[in-house]
């Protein structure tokens, strides 16, 4: 209990030192929370992996689902710690196979995401994860083509989540994991 | 020895499985060798993770650069296998602290990857990774952002290489590594 602590209050540690505001990015006015400082260290990437793997550990994940494309960065390895295998979540038009589609509004306009129809075998367990969680558009779209395709959503996992979006909002229905909120 | 060489023939039982043609893909008459089947298979990633690992492991590497998108996707398992960070090369606009910059020649036009200016600490040994060498283009910007950035490029290591582009001769000063050749 005591070492499990410990260990949480050093997650949090490193998470916190490697992760670094960028002022005005993408546009005036919006402080951008930038991880790849993080990312780029060795111990922070294994404690972030191991958190998350941890997390689902139990939860008999078949697949994991990774969001194009800083949510690929993650969703390998914490495939490969659970014994999972990847299955990406493009941007339309990059999967070569036939696919599912899901659009989802954005500020202005709309944007597309494809999983391959054939990518998940009805039944699996699916944990779909990406970098940060802001609007919940990208997350939304993703649970509803893991459904449609006959898989069980066991979790969305983000290593960041932007409260004051209330992406949450948008997920209400799925067991959403955040090791950090801002 | 014995064992090592049944090693490699089970990756290659796996890589050749884990690969399927997608004819008229991204556009009519063009075959695009599709590898995510193999990354939906755990023991085809883990073998495939394992054996760019067991490459580079004495190699004292201290960074593996993946190139978006699909280049993330390997790139951060075999980072955490070897113990080393994970630094991203991206299109142009997608990182939002000071980078660095290198355009290359596509069929029609140029396009633009960049690195962070700050991801890496000058002298240290860096893997590239990618999922495709196709024409090099990509590969041979990245080798030039590294070393520009004051690393040393250790290797450049893709799961499969389709010869018949001839990257390779955009790559003559770099020892590439491709898992499998077609």
């Amino acid at each position: 209990m005591a070492e499990q602590l410990t260990q949480r209050a050093d997650l949090s540690d490193l998470i916190a030192a490697g992760i670094r505001d960028i002022p005005d990015f993408p546009k005036p006015g919006v402080t951008f929370k930038d991880i790849t400082p993080l990312l780029a260290t060795p111990e922070a990437l294994r404690a972030v992996v191991s958190a998350v793997a941890e997390q689902y550990g139990t939860d008999g994940v078949d697949a994991v689902v990774g969001l194009e494309a800083r949510g690929f960065i993650l969703a390998t390895p914490i495939a490969l710690e659970l014994g999972a295998g990847f299955i990406p979540v493009r941007k339309a038009g990059k999967l070569p196979a036939r696919t599912l589609r899901e659009s989802y509004d954005l500020e202005y306009g709309t944007a597309t995401v494809e999983m391959h129809a054939d990518a998940i075998t009805p039944g699996s367990r699916v944990l779909i994860v990406d970098d940060v969680l802001a609007t919940g558009g990208t997350g939304r779209a993703a649970v509803e083509l893991v459904r449609r395709a006959g898989g069980t959503v066991v979790g969305f996992s983000v290593l960041m989540e932007l409260a004051f979006l209330q992406g949450r909002d948008q997920l209400t229905d799925v067991d959403v994991h955040a090791l950090t909120v801002v």
